[in-house]
């Protein structure tokens, strides 16, 4: 089981300004940089409650057929999506990454801010890829948050595209990551 | 008269810890990634106070005989500093880049989180080129903060390097700045 994070963030950082608006991103997700290839790769994608309520108004769904998996103790609706498949869960990281390994998963794309931040810190992510827009905004919602220890990585390559986006990826460092853990 | 900035972030986008300490950055300023090209274009280094403290112990003194100026309204005591070129300047940012135009300065190395989120804020840098060494940390002293408005860049290159180091150079649009401001 591998996890994935694929996300476009200001030069400063936010997936999102602090009312959760990201016009600084570009439109339809901007110059191609690899997010059909990604997502061709992935079994499921599992987000958060926030993400979730984000994406709900968006016709069409925006992901398709892929199976999603949403992050929340509170009971959801979704009776409003049509022709998704989409499913709740609700427990640590640890446990969620069990519930997809037992039905089949083998590639977790991990999306928003807030679920990314819960399996960086519980050491479940594998590889992020990191889009960089060409903008400050000052504020927002972070890609990043604390950790109880630092996260070495390892930086796999970096690709630049002429509309100022680059995009780097980077593998966690088992090695590091074990010399590190007490 | 331009103003650069030239920084090592973790990925997460820290320039120090809590504490000040940058041992997460790579000894000795890592693997040549252009830190000296860059200073030799520089006529002058602009300082705060808190990046004067952390290099003030630093033997010999890391700025050699290049011009730095550190910003405080606080006295400070350069005695102890030997074989420098060091003074003192207070003002705002836009003080600050008059007076040191009228000494003759024509490129500035703008450092240090506050100086450099103050220069930002006002308008006053023109360039940036930011290294990311691959480790998340958590927290710390971050190199960007809060902005009255987006700074839209123009992403110039990027470089990457064996060791993991990630260097992006972008110069601040005007274009956009002028579109944007009201």
């Amino acid at each position: 089981m591998k996890a994935s994070v694929f996300i476009g963030t200001s030069l400063d950082g936010f997936i999102a300004r602090p009312n959760g608006e990201f016009d600084f991103l570009p439109a339809d997700g901007g110059e191609p940089h690899g997010y059909n290839e990604f997502i061709a790769s992935v079994d499921a994608i599992v987000i958060g409650r926030n993400t979730f309520e984000t994406v709900l108004p968006m016709k069409p769904w925006p992901y398709a057929k892929k199976r999603v998996v949403v992050l929340s103790t509170k009971r959801l609706d979704f009776s409003a999506i049509v022709g998704a498949n989409v499913e709740q869960m609700s427990g640590d990281p640890a446990e969620i990454i069990s519930k997809l390994a037992a039905s089949g998963a083998t590639h977790l794309y991990i999306d928003g801010g807030i679920t990314i931040q819960r399996f960086l810190r519980a050491g479940l992510i594998q590889r992020l890829i990191i889009t960089r827009v060409p903008v400050l905004i000052g504020s927002g919602i972070p890609l990043f948050g604390s950790l109880e220890k630092d996260i070495h990585l390892r930086h796999i390559s970096t690709k630049q595209y002429p509309s100022g986006l680059v995009s780097s990826e980077y593998v966690v460092d088992e090695a590091e990551e074990r010399a590190g853990s007490k």
